[in-house]
C-alpha cells in the first residue's frame, strides 16, 4: 500500500475558479472513470466569494428564476449564528453552507498528472441544487457512464443522477434518492436482474447515518431498502457510507467505505458484500484500510479526514482517489489481497467461494 | 361540516390490549377503506406496560431473535434523560418510543359503529419494526388494498408496504421508503402509465419536513423525487404531511393533509393538485378546514391534534377519520364542496377544467 510521492495530485492553485469573484476553497472526493487510456476525475469544487467583509460570512445560494449564483452574508456579531463549524452556518431557523460545489472534470494519461478543465462539468441547475453539488460517484454500465451527486439546498439533500457516454455530452434524470440522502455508490452490473445500489440515509430521530441497500428496475425508481452495516465502536461509531464504486473478486463485491468518529476523523475500511445476495455482509474492516496521516490529510481546511468517492481496478491493482482534509486530491495504491488481507477474508470466508 | 354527536367514535375502552400485562395508550389515525358494505379501520394501536415502577419510564421494544416484545427501562432519575415529550424517551445516544403501537382492524356497516377485533391485523416481525408500526394509509387499485405505514426502530423510520384483498390474508412487500420517511399516500389510479405517492421525508441538516411526490412503475420502486408542497407561515408552520388518500374531482385531485405549528398543533387543510401533473399545487387551504376544537380534541394523551390518515368519499360526501389528541378516533362529515370552497377553488382555477 503506497502513498503516491507527488500527492496530493490536484490542489486548489490547480483549479481556475468558476467566476472571477470567487476563490477555489477545496477540491476534492472526485468520482473516478476510466475512459479509454484514460483516467477521468469528477471533481467537486467548493468555492465561495474571494472578497469578504471580515464582518460577515457569506453563502453562495443558486437562484433559479435568474440563474444566477447569489451571495447571501450573515453578520458575525448575530448572537443566533454558529459558524464552530467551517462548513456550515447555522441560524436559529435553517442552514446554509459556508461554499457552493459544482462538479469539474480532470483527465490524465498516467493517474497521476491531470488536466483540470477550466469550466464546470456540472453546476448547480434547479432548486434541489441552489446550495450545490457535490460527491460525484461514476458507475459505468455497458457503455453509459451514470454519475451520482448529491444536490444540497433548503429541501435538503437529495441524490441526483446524470449519465454521459463520453465526458462532453450529459443528461440529467432527476433525484433518485429523497432527503436526505447521499453517499450512493450504484453496482456495475445488475444481480440477479435487478441493479443495486448502496447509500447512506440521514435519520433525524432514531437511526444513525449508515449503509443501507435499494435495488431498482431501471435505475431511476428505487425499494426494498435493508440496512446492511450499522455504526460500531471505534474508527467508525458515528457515520459510515459507501465510498467507491463496488468491485467484484472472487470473494464478493468489495465496498471501499468511510466511517467517522464524533471528532469527525474520517478513515476508509472496505465490506465484502455476497456476491449474490449483497445484503449480506461477509467481512469487515476491524482497522481502518485508510486513515489520516500525511501532513495533507490532517491539515487543511477540515483536517483529520480521507474521503473517497471512487477507486480504479486494473487486474489486482486498485488505485483509490480521495479528499484529504477536503482540500485538495490525492491518490494510493494497493492490492485486492492487501484489501482482503485487511478484511481477513482467508479466515472470514475460507476459500469457499 | 359536521363533527359526528358521538365522537369520539373509537376509545381506547373498545380496544382490548394485545397481551394482558399491557394497557391500550390510545387507538388512533385509521386508515380508512370501503369493502362491500362495510367500512374499514386500519388503527394504530397504542400500548405500554400497564403496571410500571414509577421511577422508571419504559420502552417495548421488539426482540427479533425471540419473537417477543421486551421491555427497556429507563430510570428517571438518570440526569442525561428527557422525557417533556410524552412520546418520546430521549437518551444521550438513541431516542426511544413510550409506546409500541401495532394496527388493529375494525369493521362497521353505518360508519359510525365499530367492532374492533381482539388481535392485531398487522404488529412488529423484522428489525425495521422494532419500535412498533404505525399510521397505515389504504389505496384500492383494483381488487387489491395496499396497505402503507410507518415503521419505527434505531434504524430510523421508514415506510413500508403490505397488500390484502379480503383483510384477511396479507402480504408484506418490504420497505418502500428508506428513512426517515412518514406520512406516505399512493394514489388510487396510475396517472399516465405510472404509479404516484406523496411522502414526507424528514431531513436532518438543511430541510424542513414537508410534503413531496414520488413516482413507480410497480409500487415497490419510488423515485423522481419532487417537493410538491413547504411549510408557510401560520398554521403549517413547523411540518406538513399527506394524510389521506388523494380523491378525484373535476377539478384536480384533493388530498387532505396535515399541518403543525411549533407548538405542534396539528389541523387538517386540503391541496388540489393538477389532474394529469400531480406535482402542480393548484390550490391550497389558507386557513385549516379542521382544527382541534371539541374537547377530545383539545385534551387527551397528546393536546390540540387532529391528525388523519384516510376517509370515504362516496358521491359528494366526504368523511374523514382521524385521531384526536393521540388517544381516541373521532370523524367528521363534509362535502366535496366544502373542501372545493375552503381551497377557494372558484377563485384560484375557475370553471375552465
Amino acid at each position: 500500500m503506497k502513498r503516491y510521492p507527488g500527492n496530493p495530485v490536484i490542489t486548489t492553485s490547480d483549479v481556475p475558479p468558476s467566476r472571477p469573484d470567487f476563490k477555489v476553497l477545496g477540491v476534492l472526493n472526485p468520482g473516478v472513470a476510466r475512459l479509454g487510456d484514460e483516467t477521468i476525475l469528477l471533481l467537486r469544487v467548493a468555492e465561495q466569494p474571494a472578497f469578504e467583509d471580515a464582518s460577515v460570512c457569506s453563502s453562495p445560494i443558486y437562484d433559479v428564476a435568474s440563474g444566477e449564483t447569489r451571495i447571501l452574508a450573515f453578520h458575525r456579531s448575530d448572537p443566533g449564528l454558529d459558524v464552530s463549524d467551517p462548513r456550515v452556518i447555522r441560524t436559529k431557523s435553517r442552514n446554509y453552507l459556508t461554499s457552493m460545489s459544482h462538479l469539474r472534470l480532470a483527465r490524465s494519461l498516467d493517474g497521476y498528472r491531470f488536466a483540470v478543465d477550466a469550466h464546470p462539468f456540472l453546476a448547480p441547475e434547479n432548486e434541489y441544487e441552489t446550495f450545490g453539488i457535490e460527491d460525484a460517484r461514476i458507475t459505468r454500465i455497458d457503455d453509459t457512464y451514470y454519475i451520482n451527486y448529491s444536490a444540497a439546498s433548503n429541501a435538503g439533500i437529495v441524490t441526483a443522477l446524470a449519465s454521459t457516454r463520453d465526458f462532453l455530452h450529459v443528461t440529467r434524470h432527476g433525484n433518485i434518492f429523497h432527503p436526505d440522502n447521499k453517499d450512493v455508490a450504484i453496482f456495475p452490473e445488475k444481480i440477479g436482474g435487478r441493479y443495486y445500489a448502496l447509500h447512506r440515509p440521514s435519520t433525524s430521530e432514531y437511526g444513525k447515518p449508515e449503509i443501507w441497500l435499494a435495488q431498482s428496475p431501471d435505475l431511476l425508481c428505487w425499494g426494498d431498502h435493508l440496512r446492511v452495516a450499522s455504526v460500531r465502536e471505534g474508527w467508525d461509531s458515528a457515520r459510515i457510507g459507501a465510498s467507491a464504486v463496488p468491485f467484484r473478486t472472487p470473494y464478493g463485491w468489495v465496498e471501499i467505505y468511510h466511517g467517522a468518529t464524533q471528532e469527525n476523523r474520517y478513515c476508509l475500511g472496505a465490506l465484502l458484500l455476497d456476491a449474490d445476495e449483497p445484503w449480506k455482509v461477509l467481512a469487515r474492516s476491524d482497522r481502518p484500510l485508510v486513515e489520516p496521516e500525511a501532513f495533507y490529510e490532517t491539515q487543511g481546511f477540515f483536517g483529520n479526514v480521507v474521503f473517497s468517492c471512487g477507486a480504479t481496478v486494473v487486474g489486482d491493482d486498485v488505485r483509490i482517489y480521495y479528499g484529504a482534509a477536503d482540500e485538495s486530491v490525492a491518490c494510493i495504491d494497493l492490492t485486492v489481497g492487501e484489501i482482503l488481507g485487511n478484511l481477513g477474508v482467508d479466515k472470514a470466508v475460507g476459500g469457499n467461494r
